[in-house]
């Protein structure tokens, strides 16, 4: 476990990707006190430049020996790259915070979001995992329930934002619009079925169970990060034609009865929340209003009209900021403060 | 209770919206057997012309006199029409049926999804009701298996085509991805927001409880039609940038354990209903797949991870056909039968 200095020497990994870009605007937005930002993906976009303070950084090729001068190294390039780079990396005594799914259910790697659990941070072995998108915004909307009451169960339908693919998706949702719109037929490519004007209850890989990876992920990660392995979680999630912010249909069940009104309360008081939940006057949360926001926006909250203890809610947030990048940099200036 | 010739003089009343257009097609694809077929609508559209069978037919406006010859209407205008016409219908010996809410909670009014409860039709006053897109879809999926164990719950987020709102509502959504197409700023006017790449958690108006119209006729039509009142029932009705094509996210529990594998196979033995369940392969219904199909398609079926007699699934259905104008005419086919 290496301490960060105050001003670290700053390596993005995967600089030219959707969540990748995202990380240099929110490293200048939050005026992150990096000493230098250096920016790094495959050979394929080495050259590139990528706008940062007012200059134009060149990005770099990774290599097994780029990353020995580094403090801090925020991985955004995908498993394979993470499985093969950040352990060089953390043995060079450069911290990772990783945003692939390559090492989110090690035992000593902690998953972290930094409202819920930021003491997971006390103790690791230089690699911080950051977690799956559907799942960050959940656990930011029902951790400060769980601390009124254990919540018992979770089922869980979500409404995810083809950026979570990457910005090959967006280019295939928005030209796929286009070309229905000239009357052509469509070739899906990144996804396994047309995404314009259609739904795809498919995220990553099909498991025997019936459940995805991505469905698997909300299941062992909200258990993780709320540190409870007894939390029942069902999970169905669902690709939408929409280019940014995930939404999610949450229903819990708490060990006691919380009731909407003290729910509503407890959410408006809770850091990195934003309730939105006025319906007769359109006061509930959609996608299109959460891009560039860093709270998670928490609607539509009301009393199941049969289970005592159970409460329904609307959750939605900016899948490339809360979900990744932004939750990324939030550890990075947590592992400051230490 | 007036019996039906069998041939017998048909008027489809809300003869240009999404479905009555829907409904002419059905007449035709499903040779039904009716002496004559008149189209009504309101003033605005009287004069326009709809094909069917070869001919024109002329649109003409439905005034208090006109349903006065005929032995079957298909209803399909609006809540306010239907509560203002049908009753005039119904006592001039008019056999309704009935595709808008205005009747369906009435004690004397069968509400009725032929595959599920045909029985409901012994015994009416001239009126019969047609569920709601959403719940036809779901009661045609979850009847096999109440039948296998009693369903206790039912736990539904829905992702539902603007075709059910109407023609003004698909027209919105095409020309609002034009509009953004263009880099133009987006005017809603049939929705509150912006439907284009966003999704709704807003269908028809909102409750004190803080669920929506649309999801307590969820709750109420599928326990009308399940005959079962004790049955719980939870939705979250929601608006998604699709044509055509409702999808629902289900989760069921049941007295006693079916189990997946059980399920699929009651499933692919029901009436009306596709079973699309082989995940590895693509083989999981999508809204794209079900415009102009007759069957409910379900697919990923699968047992919960924790509850014992938790199940779910996906079930997708065109809402305009199974949604609306077929499952009407399949009324209308039982009601010939008598």
């Amino acid at each position: 476990m290496n301490r960060i200095p105050s001003s670290p020497r700053v390596a993005v990994v995967g600089a030219t990707g959707a969540v990748g870009r995202e990380m240099f605007s929110i490293l200048e937005q939050r005026e992150f006190p990096a000493a230098s930002v250096t920016a790094f993906a495959s050979a394929r976009s080495a050259g590139k430049t990528i706008p940062f303070r007012g200059e134009l950084l060149t990005v770099e090729e990774l290599t097994a020996e780029s990353l020995n001068d580094f403090d801090l190294a925020l991985f955004s390039a995908g498993g394979g790259t993470s499985k093969r780079f950040a352990p060089i990396a953390a043995k060079a005594g450069c911290v990772v915070v990783d945003n692939s799914s390559a090492f989110r259910m090690d035992d000593d790697v902690p998953l972290v979001v930094p409202e819920v659990n930021p003491e997971a941070l006390d103790g690791h072995s230089n690699i911080i995992a950051n977690p799956n998108c559907s799942t960050i915004q959940m656990v930011v909307a029902l951790a400060p329930l769980n601390k009124v009451s254990r919540i018992e169960r979770i089922i869980v339908s979500t409404y995810q934002a083809v950026s979570g693919t990457g910005q090959a998706a967006i280019d295939e949702l928005m030209s796929q619009a286009y070309t229905i719109q000239a009357g052509d037929d469509v070739t899906p490519q990144v996804y396994p079925k047309q995404i314009a004007y259609n739904v795809l209850p498919h995220i990553d890989d099909f498991l025997d169970s019936g459940f995805t990876k991505e469905e698997m992920k909300m299941v062992n990660e909200t258990r993780k990060i709320l540190n409870d392995q007894s939390i029942a979680v069902n999970a169905t999630t669902v690709r939408v034609p929409v280019v940014r912010g995930h939404s999610e249909s949450v229903y819990i069940e708490t060990q006691t009865r919380i009731g909407a009104a003290k729910a509503r309360e407890v959410l408006s008081a809770s850091d990195g929340i934003r309730l939105v939940d006025e319906p007769e006057t359109g006061g509930y949360p959609v996608p299109l209003d959460c891009a560039g926001q860093d709270d998670t926006l928490v609607g539509r909250v009301r009393d199941d009209l049969d289970a005592e203890t159970g409460l329904s809610l609307w959750v939605v947030a900016d899948n490339l900021r809360k979900g990744a990048a932004l939750n990324a940099v939030q550890i990075a200036e947590l592992l400051l403060d230490r």
